[in-house]
This record gives structure tokens, sequence and C-alpha cells, in this order.
């Protein structure tokens, strides 16, 4: 799994403060902007992240590129409404050559993955008979598994990141696209680390859990690393 | 494939014609509603969608449950972001038993369809036996077809639908999701026909083509249709 | 101030329940629907609302006709986004009898109506005056006070209600948008009273408070509400 | 009124040409970034704008600062809802010297103005009159004029501002909004020419018109600057 953050907006935190200071002043934007130190920033930006004044985050977006990750990963991930998406193509790029994940829990088990591999061999020359008898790839690509390699490239402005981080990076998540939200919270973490500062599921946001607590061994060590 | 309407908005013209008079009108939404005779509401809906006043058609709904489909379908399906889903879950559903689709151009082609089903077969006996060695359901997954049966329940507003419509019934889209989005559109004509009078691809809905007439032999045919 | 509930998907606790037990389910929809009893209907949605399955409360919507309120409150209402609006339009409709929302405050402060009402009277002198120089309504409006009484159609999914009536039923939201939201929310209490049991402010809701509870002397009391 | 472009995607035109190659490619983002020419950008662009391959278009956004603007223009505005908004708060903000807008129809006509400017004098008389009668802000405003002035950050992805010009570049849109409407669209293309070449009312960018050709005299004139 390769995540890159290919573009975000310049001076991120800086949006944000000048964003939720003009909603309280008299004064305008861009002189708002030039006039506020780096200080007022960090100050105005840990504010509106403990107050959740969120609707200022919308000003700041994170343009990501993900490849090596499934199409599982990515039927999950476009359910995430508030956010745009630019997919490859099964219906236009062969996949006559295509790549797959294997679950760890399959990779680690021999047996299985003997199994698993095997399948995808099958599903391989499948697919190539299929295009090779004239199926277009449109119609080949239904006997392509859930675990063909895909590339995505997804922008998301910060307040549906947060949304998506508490819900992915949660324990109770789906492993692989809890993998990627993980990776994408430490890249933008780099870029914005106050905004980004809580982020994560809600037992390390918000000090709650919404899975209920039994459901995963972790939620006492999440509220100690909060705690820290 | 099976599509169901299986709730709407009551009276849906009434609703919207009675929205459109608001905007213009001096006069309440409810005295408006009641006072409105059935020729003024079909008069007004002809109208609004002449005109194109969309915002108005958003208040009226369409709850359809799909079954019989593909996830290649709901991956599409599920881009249109002005709708909400509730889709059967590969994580907490076995496909020990799972059905699946076959695109017709391999149904048709007696080599193609025995190599298809034997991979379909092969997936199903490796998923089971994944299962089986206490893989859980959401990694044997993995192994799942493309072509794998789901089901879907999905609310689409009168405008979003309309939409879906220009893009999904078109020749150009993917056969599966235009079976499907025709399926809709039939369901939709018989409880609001002056609002999806002209609902289809944009050919027949607008008289030109967004795709490129070449890619298509059936432009003329639509401009006949949408003339008679 | 009136609010009408004009339309609601029918059997709205069934739908939600249909919707989620899809999720989890080998059967379909329509089958779902028919053999679920009331009993078991009732008792998935407690679940939902307690678990915090949203998604599923967004099939059922709301259409409200709103009478009787000011611009200051649908300045703030069209910026719920997810919801659909349809105003008497300022542009198109004469205010030369306008009538206006007098606050609280200044009602039953003599001195301070008085003034209102004098101000009123001018607004509409002026406003009179200046349409029978020519000045066509919708420049004539700049001279309209925010007070001006206004009427809107709006339809909101019951998940995007329940994000409004957090927000605006709370003490700390405007009077008059709040007065709204609670008298929106009395009205869907009748017809889907599962849904919106704990609907409210978020101390009521989920007992925690997003305003500093310094703020509001009812922290306390809601908390006890939501207890019995 | 003074419009800012604030921040925007860097290089827009390039992001928009990969994701657009990506969906139709072997290859990932990363790599097609920076393999892709000046020439091969300018060449892709010209094509999704041509084909309206609009999606590919979300990943780049635009983020302004607008002062001098009234409340007429922001109630309309804020009625895009595929964009996000910060603005100056009535509830918080002092308005004891607020400024407004004159409508140029009032201010060509000697007898109109005098008439709209002493009324603003009584408003601000009256606001001020209020606050110092111990009435709070958040009440007070109800006596201000929809003319008076106020100031909103906003940000749009390009395919929203794409739509917004289209609706507000219009002829028959309201003068203020299409006042800003021009001033944002003339920024953009500075930026993004080819994203934006044909930006603006349907009958510049589609050579039709949604609104009838006989409400606005200059449908012909637009028809003839789209073919230079």
């Amino acid at each position: 799994m390769k995540i890159k953050l290919m573009r975000y907006t310049a001076e991120p935190e800086r949006v944000v403060a000048m964003a939720a200071r003009l909603c309280y002043s008299p004064i305008g934007a861009s002189e708002l902007e030039e006039t506020m130190s780096d200080k007022q920033v960090q100050n105005l930006v840990r504010k509106i992240v403990e107050l959740g004044h969120w609707s200022t985050l919308e000003h700041v977006t994170f343009t990501f590129a993900a490849e090596g990750i499934s199409r599982v990963l990515t039927h999950q991930l476009v359910r995430h409404r508030i956010a745009s998406y630019s997919q490859q193509s099964q219906r236009y790029v062969s996949e006559h050559d295509f790549e797959y994940i294997v679950p760890p829990t399959i990779a680690r088990n021999a047996q299985a993955k003997e199994k698993f591999l095997a399948l995808m061999d099958n599903v391989r020359d499948t697919y190539n008979a299929l295009t090779e008898m004239g199926i277009p790839k449109e119609d080949a690509r239904y006997s392509l598994a859930n675990a063909t390699e895909t590339k995505i490239v997804m922008t998301f402005n910060a307040r549906s990141l947060l949304n998506f981080f508490s819900l992915r990076c949660c324990n109770r998540a789906q492993w692989e696209i809890r993998m990627m939200a993980n990776l994408m919270l430490k890249e933008v973490k780099k870029v914005a680390p106050l905004l980004f500062k809580n982020a994560g599921p809600d037992c390390v946001s918000k000090g709650i859990c919404s899975e209920g607590k039994m459901t995963c061994g972790e939620f006492e060590n999440m509220i100690k690393l909060r705690e820290e």
C-alpha cells in the first residue's frame, strides 16, 4: 500500500484560523490573514478543535493518491460522500496482469495462502481467456476478485477527514481501510499537526467509544495515549 | 434483477407544484396545497420540468430495494453521492452459497460461459475452504468475484434521480447499471408520470448528446422518440 | 410561527429497521419488510438509535412548511446543506404589506418596542415609495429588515434532522430557530417516536455538552430529563 | 465589492489532468503527475472540459474572501450547498456602525436614494438605541436591513464553481450576486485559464439558454462571443 499526499491547501492552519476569526470580527479576511502571528494562529486552532467549530475546517482540502489497495477497500471508501474520487476504471484499463491484495490472516496461514494464490491464478487465466475470446473488458471484469489491486485519487476537506478518521482508524474498522486511514492521518499530521492533533477513533478524539468498549481490547490504552 | 419501489412521497407531483408556487406567491404552503386543483398541479409540473426549476424536485424521495445485482453494479452506483444506501455486508453475511451475475456477452458464448462458471465454482470452493480454516468472513471475501450477487436499499430525491437517469440510462453506460436504471425509471413513471416524462439519457431529455453522437447508433431514434 | 409536517415517508420506523436488517441478513428487503413484526421493528429501531447506525435513518424524509418566521431564521436555516429548500422569493413576491417578527426581548420592553415598530413603519413606507417610483422589487428589497416574515418549505432526512436538532434545540442556539426546531421535533416525535426518542441538544441525546457547561443553566436538568 | 482569491490548489490543471489520466491508465497518480508535460496537461484539460468529465474537477478547490457585499447576496449564495462558508456573525459582531449596499437603480434616482439613505440612518439609530437599552445584539439585528454589508469566506471546488457561474453569471441572475460571480470568474481564469475557458452562463458555456431566450437581449451576443 502506497499513500501519497499530493496536494493540500497552503498554510492550512492559518486558513482555518482566519475563517474562524472572520465570524467574530469586524475586520475582513485578507487583513486578518496578514496580521495574525503564528502564535495567534496556533492558539486559535487549538481552541477551534477543542470547541468543535468544525465548519471552518472545510476551507482546507487534502488530495491523496493511493495505490496497492484492493477493491474491497475502495467499495467502502467511496461510501464517504463528502469527498471526491477518480478511480482506475476496470471498463477501460486491461487487468490481464492484475496484482492483488492478500489479507494478513490468509498470508500467515500456509494452507489458506496456497488456496488463495491458486484461485488468483485461475482468475487471471479466466480473465485473459475471456478477453482473448472477444469478451469486452467491462464484462470480463465480472470474473475479477475483490482482492484485485486498484488505484485512486481522492480529495477530502479537513472536516470530512476527521469524520473519516473517527470511523476508519477505529480498531473495529476493516483492517485494510484502517491501514490506509492511519497512513493518511500520518501524512496530514505532518502538515497540519494542530488540526489533526486529536484525530483518530472516538476513544482518542473524544474519550468515548461508539462501538461498545467490549469489542476492542484497546480502549484503555487509547485513553491513556490521549491523556499523555 | 429485481427492483421494487418500496416508498415514495405521497402525491409527489402535488408536493413539487406546491413548493414551486410558494416561491412566487404571498400565500403559505399548506393553503396552496389544499387549494390547487389536479389540473393546476399538472400544468405547473409541466412548466417546472420544462423550465428546469429542479430544486423543487428535491422535496420528493423514492426508496428502492434492489436484488440480483452484482458488486460491479453497486461499486458504480454508490458513486452517486446525493443518495442514501444500505447494502448487504460481506463482512457480516456469509457468502458460502453466493449467487452471481453472468454478463450477456459471456452467457451467449458457450466456451466463455463454461470458463466463467468453472471459475465461480472455484471461487465458492476457495471461499468455503478459507472460512472453514478459520479465516474470518471479512478476509475470505477477498476471494469473491465482482460478479457476486448483492442486495441494496437506496433512496434518491427526484432531482438526483433525473441526474442518475441521464447518466445511467444512456447507451454508453455499463449494461447492468443501465438495466437497473431503466427498471427504476419505469417504476417512478408509474407514480409521477409528468415529473419523469422526459427523464432518461440527455438525447431524450434535452435533445443533446454528451457522449459524442458517433459512439451510439441510437441518437437519431432517441430524438425521434422524444419528438413523438 | 406555524410549522406543519406536510409529508413523511410512510411507516418510517419500519423502513429504517428494514434497511438495517438488510445489511446483516441474506434475505432481501421486500421480504424483510413484510415479515418483520411491529415488535421486531421497535426493538431494532431502539438498537439502531442506541448504537448509532445513522446511515439507515437517511431513507426516511420529512417535509415541513414554515410560516411566520423571519429571514434572520432562514439565513441560519439554509446553512444546513443536507436538506432541500423552497423559499418565498423577495425578487418576485411584493412585500408592500409585509409582516415581521418581533423578538421577545424587544416585545416586552415598551420603549424598545415603540422604536422597533416605528422603524418597521418607516421600512414599509420606504419600500412602497421605492416600488412606486419604479424601483424593481428585487432592489427595493434592500430596504427590508431582517425581521421580515418569510415562508419556506424544507425537506430533511431523519439523520440530517437529528443533527439539526442537536445544534438548534440547544439553549445556546438563537431563540427563533430554536423555537422552530422544537416545534419540528414535536411533530416528528408524533410519527416516529422511537427514532426521535433521544433527539435534541447533545446534553439530552448524548449526555455531553459541546457548548461548555457554564454557558447554560440547564445542563443538570437536561441530564435528569434524560435519565428519567 | 472586494473579492480576493486567497487560496487555490497548486497547479490546478495538472491535478485535474492527472486525475483524469488515472482513470484510463495502468500507471499510478504520482508517476503520472511527474511525467506529464505541460503540453500534455493542456491537451488533456481541453478534452476534459469539452467532454464533460466533470468529476475530475472536484480535486481542485478555490477559497475566496468577499467584502462589501449585502446579506441579500449572501442569503442567495449560501443556497449553493456544495461549498463551504464562514460568515461574519450578526449575533457576535456589533453593527453599530454598519455599512450598506445601495442598488444601482436606487443610486441613480435622486429621490429614491434620498429615501433609502434616510431609512438607513433610521435603522442605525434604532439599532444603536436598542443595544443601549440592553437588547442583545442577536435581537437588535432584527432591525437591520437586507442591504447591510457582510463579509464571508467561501471555498468551492472547480466543478461546483462551474455550476455557480452557469447560474449566477447569467443576465437573469440578481445583479449583485452576478457582479460577484463575474469577479470570481475573472480571478480563477488567471490561475486556471483552460479549466474555466467556457465558464459562464449556459449561453456561453453550452450555446443554450435555460431561461428562455426572450428574457435577455444578450443571447445572440453571447453566442457570438463563444464562437470567436
